[in-house]
């Protein structure tokens, strides 16, 4: 798999911000699985392409589009298939103070996907959080917030 | 408030099991609101006797209606309005195999229920777990069994 | 064992915080056993009452002295001989800074102790922690600040 | 940076695992700080050669001998200094039935170490662990067994 460089890696996620789906398809397998990492309301493997995109748009409303993500680096294995990239993530929860530190509201963590290509695509994905931020991210993803209210 | 003994608060989850209304009410106020400890799915107030029996159903459900709780002690204290219900709770989630001890299947924990009452009924309730039951339920109650892929 | 009232409950607190082992021993037994929740360093059985008033020193030590615990309740049931009393915890780390808010700094929770008592004394106690403390306080007690930096 | 290759990264755990210094310090800095992820009494950052060695000889007694490490795969990129290599981890704790299947006495995880390099030196490592892993394995690192006592 002589393809497999960061800069493809690079244009995967690039690929799946788009929305272009054929441009998807380019790097991403129609049957590619993903781990979400923790026992959250979310966590587990989402299969298929559509299950995964699912997922983002899931991440897009619970935060109220505030979301972003920065690259720090990417690693690869060309021989055995494998790429690793690091992130930065940031969510503050749709409804929460802008200025709250509450990891119930703010998600602000590092994180990194572990993914497995085949023939050039990716056919295999594992999110994981970096230090302790499964137990704060676990906060932001439960239905609660601060004060034990349920969203509505 | 004279009347609240072990007794009655006995009667109160009986009248809860019974399926009559009516009878619930002379016990749960109609906007009784109950703290579902941790934070999964299902934790966080529900608030009114509508969402308490929504939750009660969907623990059912999960369930595959193995849920079985039994009471070891009730306390009171009738001049403050509050009463301590003191239960172990066992539960297989709907489609685990019967002799799975994983905690991602098998809920088998001790639990408590904080109840305030005012005039004979009960306003609020706070379920709570004991010992590490927290993390354990907390993976009964995920979307995930032990292989990491999400219940259907 | 008609003594188990209200009032006994909460002589029993009183005497452990006189310093007084005379004074405890009238209500604590020298074997009692003390499960505190979760499973972080200080989690589990404390057994015998120089163990857990171990426990409460290494409280104290943590906190800087800061710990602050206030009633709301107390029940009881003196026919089986349990209690419940129901407290608001308060104890900022030691050396944090002291507006700090974050869950690894600042434990700010309402906690129950479930007391079995025999010949009016305490044999058995278990503490627990109502709504998500039990999340928010695993991170109070862990040995890291919320830059992830070890305690010295 | 054109020495970091895959072979160089696993030249480097051998060297950890040699007992031999003079080997290690062609590859870890004497300053290198480790990150030990989640909130257990072993989280944090260990500074220095000598707090990583301290912590996995911890791990060492905490499982009796028992534990391994078994190599997945290795990523890198050595323009921008890093490596992550992904490893499946068993340990069972010393003293534990060795059939145990409960995530109190049994680790059962996969792993990475994300690692920082400087000069063919590991300045800085992040241990993580994949899925669900960071809750099962609090209860591996606690001091309790499944029925609440606390390691002698």
């Amino acid at each position: 798999m002589s393809d497999l460089t960061v800069e493809r890696v690079r244009s995967a996620f690039e690929a799946l911000g788009s929305g272009d789906r054929d441009r998807m398809l380019e790097f991403w397998d129609e049957n590619v699985r993903f781990e979400i990492p923790g026992n959250h309301v979310q966590s587990g493997w989402h299969e298929g392409l559509d299950a995964f995109l699912g997922f983002l748009g899931t991440v897009g409303e619970l935060s109220g589009g505030s979301y972003k993500a920065e690259n720090l680096t990417i690693t690869v294995n060309p021989e055995d298939g494998y790429s690793v990239d690091v992130n930065t993530n940031w969510a503050l929860r749709a409804g929460a103070p802008e200025d709250s530190t509450s990891p119930y509201h703010l998600l602000d963590v590092t994180a990194m996907h572990l993914l497995r290509w085949e023939n050039g695509r990716i056919m295999e994905g594992r999110g994981v959080i970096l230090g302790d931020g499964p137990s704060t991210s676990a906060l932001w993803w439960s239905p609660i917030g601060p004060d034990g209210r349920r969203a509505a």
